[in-house]
């Protein structure tokens, strides 16, 4: 284990008609907000309704800026930063899943900073002001964004998909409410499910030793939610499992699953290219990446894929075949994935391979990704290849 | 799963050497402290020339109130009180375990609080004021104190033993280095495992159902304390396994485990008469009631006590007899804390069956204990008697 420093403040408000009590929460904070959201899906459940409602009832102004989508946008961004300075907002409402959370993350960054907020990513823990207090009421369980203090924005200026963090980032308080995740697509679901799946494997798949109790944490966290992203699946309207998918997003990305730990992350990254330009979401993306990607690393630590194939799908070790015992570990992922409906090769999301060239190297331009093993624009190029099919 | 708010602010500093940071992290709060400490311990380690230095060198002014002793009087906590109030301190730092860090916790409510302090015990929760904000440099593995926002005090007039709690007592910061347990003895290291498996077990016995995550979480966090517990009684100065102990004292009681249950905590209730009038080490007096408490109960729900045998301790799950696998993980339980030299019966710990009758009389004066099954005087007296050999 390593030395670390761990802070999660979020206040985490949990279960059914909790979103109603949203007004009281953001009184606290604020009398004059902006209200941040995607688009229609709000509007058609009557969550935006019920949350306009709260807010009336607690004499908060609000000013709504809409229209977030997935992969959220650096020009919604600006747009928002303009409306929180404008308007001399002090707090920022978002009400949605992790791209409507991200965007207004990246609002509550720039407003506070002088200069372009783009310049901030990837160096924006370096900056040295406070962003604007936000909170949150959850609408998708995937990102943990909800708690997490960063976000990922992608400037449609070249398609860079880019991340950055601040201490003062994470939310105030998050609302989450399993019932408002009922009318979520099957396939949204399954995408959120391989995400919070995939924030678990990037902080598990770590060269630091003797964290048996992290490693124990991550393994019992996954088993869930392979156990429930099927429940769900079966019936959309089954509040325990939608209640231990939600939960689930939340731990797998609040950073208490990493401590002690340096997490690898070559997957999100190599991911985030393809979602940069392609619009894939992604959940989808991850659960092409990843299994290529661990295909491409186990040799680099065997025993530690072999724990993996044993504590979270129960495969039998052999310790004659410790190999095999890795490789069917990752079969079974990848298998996992394909039972909740996600693709697991490029061929599945009808992607071409004529811009993987492109990608590993715009991913490695300015250096090699992921911890676990570092990896050049050759590695990279070699995993979207497995990837193909 | 039930409805639930979660919110845990303390920020944790863990690692090597992080002790010298406590004077800039009390620096950020205050320029004048109350510093609350045991006895030599700390002086002789060379833990308290350290800290004094680390304040001195941030200009912190400093008061001392040492003299804490396990299961911490609620004499001196009127005396820390005074101290607070009379040198207009804000901010206390308690430097110790978890008997220290309650105590602290005790003043740091009742500097606050016009009446007597004691009158907040078990009704402290509905104090409206705060506070005063405390730190924390941790010297013992046990009580998880350092992130709970509990503390549990003794009157020594009646030998009362008493909890409260409050949303503002979490401390603000927990510094926690592995190093500084080096030095303890065997049978305050194996109390401190019992304590923080005792924590989990309290969560993990819960009527609420559709909680697998929490459970995955709380078994796998049980199944790293056994076995680095024995791993630190081998050897004390094993790093490795000693930073696992300590971060597993907070994760076992911070309330990341509880999320969405109702814990029981009958057998925290009926060993606190026995460490209040016996001056037992309270994670011995666990030790001795926990597995007491198992046998009484376990037919509530025999299925749940067999997913701890075989989850927890590796039993194999027998179909046709739910009920044996269950005793085999109560046995098994017994068999781990005798094997770190804890006692297991009241025999054990020379305590003899003279008053078993006026515990469980006091015990439950005020009602039944416990929530997964809900204990009258009978019931507590049963597992006394089951306890005593």
């Amino acid at each position: 284990m390593i030395n670390f420093n761990f802070e999660n403040y979020t206040k985490l408000i949990f279960g059914k008609d909790k979103e109603l009590t949203v007004g009281q929460e953001v009184k606290k904070f604020s009398n004059k907000i902006l209200m941040h959201y995607g688009g229609g899906s709000i509007k058609n459940s009557g969550l935006y309704e019920k949350i306009v409602a709260s807010l009336k009832e607690a004499n908060v102004e609000f000013i709504e800026l809409s229209g977030v989508k997935p992969n959220p946008r650096l020009s919604l961004v600006r747009e928002g930063i303009e409306l929180v300075r404008e308007n001399k907002i002090d707090f920022i409402l978002a009400v949605g899943g992790g791209s409507v959370i991200d965007s207004a993350k990246a609002i509550s960054l720039g407003a506070n900073y002088d200069g372009d907020v783009w310049d901030l990513f990837e160096k924006g823990k370096n900056f040295e002001g406070s962003c604007v207090p936000l909170g949150v009421v959850l609408t998708i369980p995937a990102a943990g964004s909800e708690t997490s203090g960063g976000t990922v924005i992608t400037n449609e200026d070249g398609g860079y998909k880019r991340s950055t963090g601040h201490r003062t980032m994470r939310p105030q308080f998050a609302i989450m409410n399993p019932e408002l995740t009922y009318t979520l697509p099957d396939y949204q679901t399954a995408c959120g499910a391989c995400d919070m799946f995939a924030h678990i494997l990037e902080r598990y798949f770590t060269n630091v030793e003797n964290v048996g109790l992290t490693d124990r944490l991550c393994e019992g966290a996954m088993k869930n939610i392979i156990e429930n992203a099927k429940k769900v699946l079966e019936n959309g309207n089954d509040y325990a499992a939608r209640a231990e998918i939600m939960l689930s997003g939340t731990i797998a990305h609040n950073d208490s699953l990493s401590m002690g730990r340096i997490g690898d992350w070559a997957s999100h990254d190599i991911e985030h290219e393809l979602s940069g330009i392609y619009d894939i979401a992604h959940g989808a993306g991850l659960a092409i990446i990843f299994p290529a990607w661990m295909k491409y690393v186990y040799k680099h630590d065997i025993n530690r894929f072999a724990q993996f194939a044993n504590r979270v799908f129960d495969v039998e070790i052999d310790l004659k075949d410790l190999e095999g015992t890795a490789l069917k570990g990752i079969e079974a992922l990848k298998n996992f994935f394909k039972e909740i409906g996600l693709p697991v090769t490029l061929e599945d999301a009808n992607i071409s391979d004529d811009r993987l060239e492109e990608m590993a190297e715009k991913r490695t331009e300015n250096g090699t990704v992921g911890n676990f093993v570092k990896l050049n624009k050759e590695d990279v190029l070699n995993i979207y290849k497995i990837a193909i099919k």
